[in-house]
């Protein structure tokens, strides 16, 4: 079936941040996670537009619309577009028990989305399931996101708003703000708190002035050679890691 | 000073691996990563291109030549050109005493730019010097290695070689080779040889089957929740941090 000139214009138009909000849509491309999306419950999906060789995985019953090569680059945003494009809903924000969560990502001016899809994808690699996140980190359906995430955030529970608002609330319930900075306690020696809430902040500036206030520690990532920084997806992990090692689970 | 047209497509030409090996050139761009490279020894600058508004570091004589913002435009290779783009000679190669390596970083089939420059970064932070590479790895040259590498092109030593030709040099010279795999030792309770070449391979297919069958051993990253897999920089990260902790330098 060709796309209406519309319907192209509305499902492009959903690369913009305003437009998914307004909508409550975003966008899932190619054949790995659009698989992965028909597998899961818990994302919903709109519709799915495919190219013939697309066969879909699942059993859910799905709005399927069969297009050609060259609709599929119409409202493509990848650069190699991979049979399948998925329109799916924004899911209802889930509440979160502070009480029972033990560890929990903060996020802090993170800009770069290929950063925080990394980010997830390693949170959700190593169990955490909730990530809270400033205002001005990058939202969680911007398509590069979704693409660097390669699954994560159809499990991921991300919160997106006022971290001077959301931080006060995790130190009630017990957490104790735990900063990635240059200047911290060593990483390797380091005794983790019973409840963590590991704050990474941007790779330029750091965490923020209003957001470091509230931290009760500060951690650092021995460096043995010369490069001045690490990559903030890359200083997630290792600590992330670390973290896991010495708790488990 | 206004570009000729000539130059301008010299210097927009070396955007291209081909016509990089063929002048033994290539390009750094940007105030953070021109700085870094006037600070530094290793080398050596042919020529700097820049706006007015760019102060050069250091104390070496250079050949710099003032252009327009719009002549900046036109030879960058950056979506936001950043002042200043550079020249440099592509360095001599060095020779690497097996004898007197410890710890060796060897990629297999890392095409990403972005992936490669941020393991150069972290492989820099954790005072790795030398990188084996496989010759399907991109090339230590292509822009996006330069800009995500933070500056550790300038010092890591990155051979690009058949794996088949300098893996058995290394395994001579008492390396073991440790490949990071899906299947292999918990990273968590690993010990480490004396002497180790950790073997990264490609996010999609693993390591190769050829570089494979010379490994001694392979080693896992535990998994705590449920993404299928972890980006290569990543991986690379959580374990050079882990050797760091364990071995020390």
């Amino acid at each position: 079936m060709a796309l209406t000139r519309n319907e192209i214009k509305f499902i492009k138009s959903l690369q913009e941040k305003k437009v998914r909000e307004t909508e409550r849509l975003f966008v899932v491309e190619g054949v790995k996670l659009v698989e992965e999306l028909l597998l899961q419950d818990k994302m919903e999906v709109e519709a799915i537009y495919a190219t013939p060789e697309f066969v879909p995985t699942g059993s859910k019953s799905l709005n399927l619309v069969t297009i050609s090569e060259s609709d599929l680059e119409r409202i493509s945003g990848l650069v190699n577009p991979n049979r399948v494009l998925a329109l799916v809903k924004f899911p209802k924000p889930k509440s979160v028990d502070w009480q029972l969560e033990k560890n929990v990502l903060v996020l802090d001016e993170i800009k770069d989305p290929g950063n925080l899809g990394t980010i997830l994808r390693t949170a959700d690699w190593f169990g955490i399931n909730t990530v809270l996140a400033s205002e001005n980190c990058v939202d969680l359906y911007n398509p590069k996101v979704i693409q660097a995430s390669m699954g994560a955030v159809y499990r991921i529970n991300y919160i997106q708003d006022s971290l001077q608002k959301m931080l006060p609330d995790l130190k009630k319930s017990g957490f104790k703000l735990v900063g990635a900075a240059m200047q911290g306690k060593d990483l390797y020696t380091y005794s983790y708190p019973e409840k963590l809430a590991l704050v990474m902040g941007s790779e330029s500036h750091g965490i923020s002035e209003k957001t470091n206030s509230l931290l009760d520690e500060t951690l650092t990532i021995p460096k043995f050679g010369e490069t001045e920084s690490l990559n903030v997806g890359v200083a997630a992990a290792i600590i992330l890691s670390h973290f896991r090692q010495v708790k488990g689970i």
